[in-house]
């Protein structure tokens, strides 16, 4: 077994961070110099959520997460519902609506069994709401301080139903940048129960599934460019990565951005920016102009993006970069995380 | 979200022990009283290593497995091959071939970034074996002290080319059971490695993609009615499980079944059966008799099957026994492993 050909061009490290796993710059790196040199393929090398699979008579869509999300419950959900929206979220942002799961537990040694039994009722009401079976599963054991609880991977599998190909590649000059609804959520209910942190008011985290969202978009014509969940970086990563991926410049408008009061004085609170905040309901859709006062309609009168809003605009750029206009006036670049705000955050 | 609405019925522990993840009787307890429940479909109600999904003009299978073994390396393989020969393995055992993986890595923070490399290249070497693309994936890293190195997810979609349904509620009265070749080398390996353990002789992993074995038997037009890798648990776990859902009794002759010298030995010195460690590139096929001569032959020419041999038969039962007929010539059953032989196997 030889070495891998194309080797870290600029090792920033030369051991395992935090940061790797969080979203940012440092997972983009380890994804660009180690996971696509090795396993370099047309459906992988796209960069998109899920990939795409041509299979005679109908297009599927693969997309797999791990969930390392601590703690295992939280304000609004736990690890099982996350693990089973999470992956048919990614599976809708391919413009695809899941059709099986699959289940990968790793149990840590000591682990109580009513624990287990609560995180996989959640994930039974999960994929029921969400009209997809687990079709199989694995469970692994590791000894007492090997692991944390529990870890859970789902794939799922799709059929792609959005009649045009969706992605980064597919935005175009013009088009508007639409917000499912309010940001950090998600985040800031993980955090209120982590480290004894607590604040005023009740966050709870917006985990849902997006696909009667997306569904409706697709049922009513409007043409969809691209698609993305705003979890690990949130908005501002999801934004850059789509807009390196395009060649385009995003523009968003900080004003028009919605963050709920508790949520934005909470990140005052802790030196949060709720536009890294992750968030595991939350979604940008990326239209032509012309379509997006019938698409804002059509989300808002869906209950997972009942607070849609138009957020910004994509313009010609020779390089993708993300500027923000900010709450008083000025123009930033909005950069892509660098290192780890929330570790284990899903 | 309710809890569910089927609980333990005889709750064995309420704590999650390393032998639920062993594959053995608690590992089965646990899929039967608080996975199934749970998740109750037709496609996982089917028990088998993988799922069959049927989509217009073809039949597809998917299949699932997070990896834990510990150590990363061992003699004859890593995590990364197993990973992925693993998950080719249990798609072939539903007869079909692999199409697409996905990967999820839980990433321990400190881990060697050179350590994750050499796993990584060995999943690209294994992946380009087995002529499978890995089309998309997911990293997380988890704070130090609460992962192991690297733990792997690996999740398989495949196209079926079995001819016929292959499954343990296939085997008939008469079938021959045949083995690919010989048992414990796997295990054994990676024992030799762990808790400075030192055996006489060289022991290597028997990690191998099964798939070539497999489709020689499609191909050849044999009459396959079951087949089932000899992983956790290892081949009498395998047996009971087969003879349980198909309410059969297979026999299997203790003399037949090939064990290494070495292997044997260093499972005495250890107290091991071989019959219950596991195996990653061998497997058990159930043919009919009149097939039998063929499929071994067939089996013979495939480097990964060289050593396939005969070792039992299938006998009509109202209930699934497995039953040893003993180097000495006496009878016994042979139970499924109760607790945990080999934690942290595959």
């Amino acid at each position: 077994m030889n070495p891998l050909s194309c080797p870290l061009p600029h090792p920033a490290t030369d051991r395992i961070l935090l940061a790797h796993g969080g979203g940012g710059r440092l997972t983009h790196q380890l994804i660009e110099n180690v996971f696509l040199p090795a396993f370099s393929n047309p459906a992988l090398n796209a960069r998109h959520d899920g990939a795409l699979l041509a299979r005679s008579g109908e297009r599927l869509a693969m997309t797999t997460d791990t969930y390392v999300v601590k703690p295992l419950i939280f304000p609004g959900g736990n690890i099982g519902d996350l693990a089973v929206n999470g992956t048919v979220n990614d599976l809708a942002m391919c413009g695809a609506k899941a059709i099986a799961l699959s289940a990968g537990f790793v149990l840590e040694e000591g682990l109580a069994m009513a624990t287990l039994i609560h995180v996989v009722s959640a994930m039974r009401d999960a994929a029921r709401a969400a009209g997809v079976p687990i079709v199989t599963g694995d469970t692994k054991v590791v000894d007492k301080g090997k692991g944390d609880g529990i870890f859970i991977n789902t794939t799922g599998v799709g059929v792609v139903l959005a009649p045009d190909p969706i992605g980064p590649e597919h935005i175009r000059s013009g088009d508007v940048v639409l917000l499912s609804g309010d940001l950090g959520s998600h985040g800031i209910a993980i955090l209120s129960v982590r480290d004894g942190l607590e604040f005023e008011g009740d966050v709870r985290s917006d985990t849902a599934c997006l696909w009667p969202a997306v569904e409706a978009l697709f049922t009513a014509g409007i043409e969809v460019h691209c698609l993305r969940d705003l979890t690990r970086g949130g908005l501002s990563s999801a934004l850059n990565e789509i807009a390196m991926i395009a060649g385009h410049r995003i523009t968003v408008d900080e004003v028009l951005i919605p963050v709920k009061e508790v949520v934005r004085g909470a990140c005052e609170l802790l030196g949060l920016d709720p536009l890294y905040v992750a968030n595991e309901g939350r979604f940008a859709i990326f239209v032509p102009a012309k379509d997006a006062d019938q698409a804002l309609a059509i989300l808002r009168a869906e209950p997972v993006s009942a607070g849609a809003v138009q957020v910004g605009m994509v313009h010609e750029h020779t390089s993708g970069i993300v500027t923000l206009r900010s709450r008083i006036g000025g123009n930033r670049v909005l950069d892509m995380l660098s290192g780890e705000q929330l570790p284990r955050i899903c």
